[in-house]
C-alpha cells in the first residue's frame, strides 16, 4: 500500500523528546474545507501546519504517513490492518511511537484487530479520530489529535514508555483498544469500555489507572502476520428465530468460525432443534464463540439451564469480550492456526488483555 | 396457553386504591429454595405472601395470574407475547393496570413486541424482573416488584392512570419498553435506553419526567393482533465482511426483513459487491432496515458518502430504534400486513414511540 | 470600569447571520506563551485571529470587547457582576447575542449573579471557559470558545434566539446558569447541574432540550440594578458543630441572610441551643435560607422531625438550589428590597428558574 | 451510652461462617409501621425476624446491639462516635465484622469520623442506612442491610477479612467510608465517592475493586481515643464574601481548626485584607485547612498566583480529601495531640487513606 511521508520539525530549540510517527487512514477527522469552496475534503497533510499550528508546540518530531488513498472508516478491512501493522513493524526502530488517526466507525474493529496482528508490542499505538473534521470551526477534532500526540510520548521516569499496546484516545478518555466499543454516534464521548477501567483520564493533568496499564516489558520487538482469516460471521439471537435463519447461517460456505451473540450471561434457547443445529455445526469443525448481546458483565456458561447444553457441546466462552474483538480474534487466530484445538485454546484464553478469566 | 389466578386482598380497611393484574411469566425473579434444601425452584404465587409480605400493605387490588408452565426468558418467542397480549386484552376491562414478571435475558424484546401488539392501550402495562430471585436474602427482586406495583397503581389528580404505555422498570428506572437495552448482564443497574429520557425515577418520592411520558387518551379500548411473522434475521456488518457470508444471510429463503446492523450513523462498506446484493435484496422484495450498533444516537442516511447509496437503493431508516424494537418491528408489520410499500411506511414511521423522526 | 473593543469581521462574503459580544474578563481560557518564553500571559485578543483562525470561518460579527485588567476568576466580585450587567445593557440593542469568556473557578457564582440582575432578559448570555489556556497545544478551550459562540448565535426558525437566559457552556454541555456547579477542579468535563437537564448537547449536532429551555418572549428590554448587598454568609452544620461556632456566625456584625447548609433534605439538629440560637436571629431580622449540603434533591422542611421545627421558626426553604445560586440571589434580594417580607416571599419563589416549587 | 443486645441464630444446621455485630443507631432505616395505625416508629429489633425474614437464611450469626435511645441523623454527634468506636474495641475480639446501621444525612460524617478513631483496624466496619423505611412496602433498607451483612462477613481464600477498614454500603456500591459523601438527598443512589474508586460492586456476584481495598494486616488490634475536639469550623468562600464575615469565622472564640473552602484547585481571593487576616489567624497558632468546593480533583496549592500565597503563609493542603473527613479529621487530630506542627503533619499527610498526596 503506497504511501507518502512529511516530517515536522518542532519549534522548540531544545533536543526532542520522542520521535512519532502518525499515519493518517482517512476518516472525519481530516477534512477540511477547500481554499474557496464550502465543500469537504481529506486533509492534505502538508499544510497541517497551517491548520493545527499548536502541533508545532509540541516538543518532540512528528513524522506523518498518509496512505495514498485516504479509506473511509465503513470501507476499513483486515487487508488494510495487516498493512497498518506491517508499516508500525517496518518504522518499529526508528519511532518512539504510533498514533494512528482512523475514522470512528470501526475504530474499535481496527484498534481489536491490530491489537492481535501486533505481538510482543512494547511500545504506544494510539488511535484517535474525531466526530467532526479538523477543518470546521467546532470540531473535537484538534484536541483528540494533540492529546493522542502527548499520550503517545508519555514516559515513566525511567524513559521508558508509559503504554505499551493498542489504544483509542477520544474525548478525555484512553481506552484500551480491544476493549472499546463506538457506543454514540452523534456525542462526542463516542467510545466505552463496559469491562474494563479507562487507562487514563485527560483533563488539567494527565491522570493515569497505572494498576490496569499493561506494564512495559524490555527486549522486546514486535512481530506480525500477514494472514487475517474473514470466513467469520455473527449470529446475533432474538426470540423467534427461526431454523431456517439459524441454519442458512451456520452452514455459510466456508465459515469457520460463529460469534454468537446471545442472552445476558450467555444464554440461549434451549428448544431442541436450536441445540441439535449448533451442536451438528461444532461437529462439523466449525467454532462457536459465546458473546452477550450486553455490553456489560460476562458470559458464564453453564451457571443457568439455558446455557449448560452450550457448554456441553462445546461452544467457546468469550467471557467478558466485545463483539469486535471476539470476531477479530477469530480472524486472527484462524490466520495463524488450523488445528482446531488449538484455536479453542488461543480463543478461549486472554491474548492481549482483551478479555478476563 | 393455560394459566392459574389468585387474588391477595390488602389489609388496609379502607377501599382499595387500583385493581392489578400481575402476570408471572418466569425468570430470576419468581425462584425461591425448597422448603427444605438449597435448590432453586419456580415461586408458587400461593405462597406470595410468605415471602413478599410488604405487597399486603399496599392498598390496592392484586390477582396473579401465572402461566402453568414458567418460561425461562431466553425461551421467550413471539407467540407467547400474542398470548400475553391477548390476557391482557381479555382483561382489560377488570384491571386498572397489569404488570409482567419477566425474566431480564429478553425482557426489552418482549417489552417492545408487546407495545407493538397492543394498540390504542391507555393502561400501564409494566414489566420488570430481577437479576437475583426473589427467594435468596439479597436480591433486587422485592424492591423492582413491589414497586413495578405502585407505578402501575399511579394516577393523575383526575385519577386517570400516569402511565399508558408499555415499560420496563428496573432498579429505580422507569423506561420505556420499546427503548430499552439489557446493557448489563450483572450489574442490578440493568437496563438503559440511551435515545430516550428516563420517564421516571424512583427514590424517596417517584420523580415523574411528564414531558416524555405518552400521554393518556380516553375513550380508547385496546386491541391486539394474533400474528407475528418471524421471517426476519439481523445481518450486524464488520470489516471484512465477506461476500459469502452477506449472500448467505440476505438469501434466507423465506426472509421478509432483514435488520442490517451498520455503523455510525448508519454507514456501510461500499464496495460494489456489497451494494450490488442490497440492492438485488431490494428488488426481491425483502426490506432492509438500518439499525445502528450504536446504542446512541440516530441513522441518517445520506449524510455520508457510505449511506447515500443504501438511501438510493431503498434502505428503510431506522433512526434511533433499538435493534431489538427494530426486530419485533418487522415481525408485527410483516404480521399485520402484505403490502410492501405499506410495510415500508409503517416501519420508517414512529408507532409506539419507539423511534424519533 | 474601562475596557476595549476589537471587531472581527468573518470572511464568508455573505451577510453575518448574527452579531454576537465577546467579553472577556479574564481566566485560564484566556492565556497564551509569551512569543519567546514559556510564562503564560493573558491574551491579548487583537491576536485573536492568530491563535484560534476557525473564528474568522463562522459565518456572524464578532466583536470583543476586554476589562482593562483581566480578573482571576478567584477575585471576581459583586461589583464586577454589576460592570458586566451594565454592559449587557449597554449594548443591549447592538447585539444579537453576548458570550462571556470567564475563569471556571467561580463561574457558577457568576452566572447565578448575572441570572438575577438581568431582569426580562431575552438574548443568550452564555458564559464559557476553559480548564486549560488557548495558548497551549492541549487544551479545551478552543472548542469550549466556538461552540459557545455558536449557541449564542442559533436561532428558531422564526428568526427569534433559541435561548434568552444566562447560561454555561463547558465541554459539551449547556447548563442554565443558575442551576451550575463547577464539580471537578481537574476534568474538562468541570460543570454539572444536578436538578435540572442540560439545555443541550453538542455533538456532531446540536441537540436542545426545548422543554427545560426558557421560552423567548418578545417586547422585553433587559432591565439591570445597580446594588448587590454582601451581608450574607454561608453556615455549614456539621456534627459536633458547637454552640460558640454557631453563634459568630449567626450574630456576624451587619449580616442580612445566612444560606445555613443543612443535611439532605433540609435536617439540621434538633438540640435546643441549636434551636434557641436560630429562633433568636429570625427574630432579630436575619433570614435564614436552608440549602442542602447534597447536590441533588431538595429540601422539604418539615417533612422530618429535624426540619419541622426549622419551618415553625421561619427558616425559609430554598428548595433545590444550588448554594451558589442562594447566596447570590440573597445578594440581588438584599439589594433590590428592604421590607422583610417582600425579601422572604422573593427568596421562596422562583425568580429565573433557579428553584423548583 | 446504654445498649441491648439480642442474637439471631441462622436456621442452616451447617457451622456459621462468620459472626457479626449489628449495631443500631437509628435513622431512617429502622423504622416500621406500629401494628395498627400508619405511623412510623422505630424498629424493635426484636421483632427482626419478622421484618427481613431472610437474615435468618444467611449461613453467620448475627447479634443485635440497639443504643436505648436511637438517634436521628441530624443529631449524630462526636461523642457518639467515640461510644461506637469503643463499641467496637470492647466487642473487637468476640465478632468477625461490624455492621453500623445509621440515618444516611450524617452518614459519611460519622464514617470518616470512625475511621480515625479506630486505629490499626483490621475487620471489616460497615455504615449502612436507607432512604425509606425498612417497615413500608416499597424500599431500599433491605437490599441495603442483607448486602451490608454479606460483605462483613466476605473472606479471603486464606480466611482473612476482605475489608478491614470503615465503609460505607449504599445502593450496590461499596464505598471507602473517608471518602464517601451523600450527594442525593432523593434517589435510592445517594453516595458518591468522587475522588476514589468503588471498592466493590454488588450485583449478580459482589465484584471486588481489590487494588483500591486496603489489605489486610495481621496481628493488629484496633485502638481508640476518647476524646474529639469539637473547636473547628467551615469557611467556604464566595465571590463578595466581606471582611466582617471572614474575621467573625476566623476569630471564634477558642478555635482550633478552620476547613477554608476553596475554589476549583485551592485558589482563594488574592486581596489584601483576605490575606492578612489568613496570616494573622495563622500566626495565632489556628490551622487552616485548604480544601476545594470542587468534589472531584484536588487542591494544589502555590500552581496558580491564587493559591500560591496561601502556601507561602502556612495554609495546610487537604489535597482532594472531602469537607466530611476534613472536619473529622481535625476534631480527631486535635483531640490526640497539642503540638502544633505534630498537628500539621498529621493534617496534610494520609491517615487512613482518606487523601491522596
Amino acid at each position: 500500500m503506497p504511501y507518502n511521508t512529511i516530517h515536522i520539525n518542532p519549534i522548540s530549540p531544545e533536543p526532542a523528546r520522542a520521535s512519532v510517527l502518525v499515519i493518517y487512514t482517512g476518516g472525519t477527522l481530516g477534512m477540511v474545507y477547500e481554499t474557496k469552496g464550502k465543500q469537504l475534503v481529506p486533509f492534505n497533510f502538508e499544510q497541517v501546519i497551517e491548520k493545527v499550528p499548536e502541533i508545532r508546540r509540541l516538543d518532540f518530531e512528528i513524522t506523518f504517513l498518509t496512505l495514498n488513498e485516504p479509506i473511509d472508516s465503513s470501507n476499513m478491512n483486515p487487508e488494510i490492518w495487516i498493512e497498518l501493522a506491517k508499516i508500525i513493524s517496518d518504522h518499529y526502530e526508528k519511532y518512539d511511537s504510533f498514533v494512528i488517526l482512523h475514522g470512528t466507525d470501526t475504530m474499535a474493529y481496527t484498534a481489536s484487530g491490530l491489537s492481535f496482528l501486533l505481538d510482543d508490542l512494547n511500545k504506544p499505538v494510539i488511535l484517535t479520530g474525531a466526530q467532526l473534521p479538523i477543518g470546521v470551526a467546532r470540531s473535537d477534532a484538534r484536541e483528540n489529535f494533540i492529546t493522542a500526540l502527548e499520550l503517545a510520548a508519555a514516559t515513566n521516569e525511567d524513559g521508558t514508555p508509559i503504554l505499551s499496546e493498542v489504544c483509542i484516545y477520544f474525548n478525555s478518555h484512553l481506552l484500551r483498544g480491544n476493549r472499546s466499543k463506538k457506543q454514540e454516534s452523534s456525542d462526542f464521548n463516542a467510545f466505552h469500555s463496559e469491562n474494563y477501567p479507562l487507562l487514563a483520564n485527560a483533563g488539567v493533568r494527565i491522570d493515569w489507572n497505572l494498576p490496569f496499564i499493561k506494564p512495559f516489558e524490555k527486549n522486546k520487538k514486535v512481530k506480525t502476520q500477514s494472514k487475517l482469516d474473514t470466513n467469520v460471521a455473527f449470529l446475533k439471537l432474538f426470540p423467534g428465530i427461526n431454523k431456517q435463519v439459524v441454519k442458512s447461517i451456520l452452514g455459510i460456505e466456508g465459515i469457520k468460525g460463529i460469534v454468537m451473540e446471545t442472552y445476558g450471561a450467555g444464554n440461549a434457547t434451549t428448544e431442541p432443534w436450536f441445540l441439535e443445529e449448533i451442536q451438528k455445526t461444532i461437529e462439523r469443525g466449525v467454532i462457536i464463540f459465546n458473546v452477550s448481546q450486553c455490553d456489560g458483565g460476562r458470559v458464564a456458561q453453564g451457571h443457568y439451564q439455558t446455557s449448560k447444553f452450550l457448554k456441553q457441546v462445546g461452544v467457546v466462552s468469550g467471557s467478558d469480550i466485545t463483539a469486535e474483538a471476539a470476531i477479530t480474534k477469530m480472524m486472527y487466530v484462524f490466520g495463524k492456526e488450523t488445528d482446531h484445538s488449538k484455536c479453542v485454546e488461543m480463543l478461549k484464553n486472554p491474548m492481549r488483555g482483551e478479555m478476563t478469566i
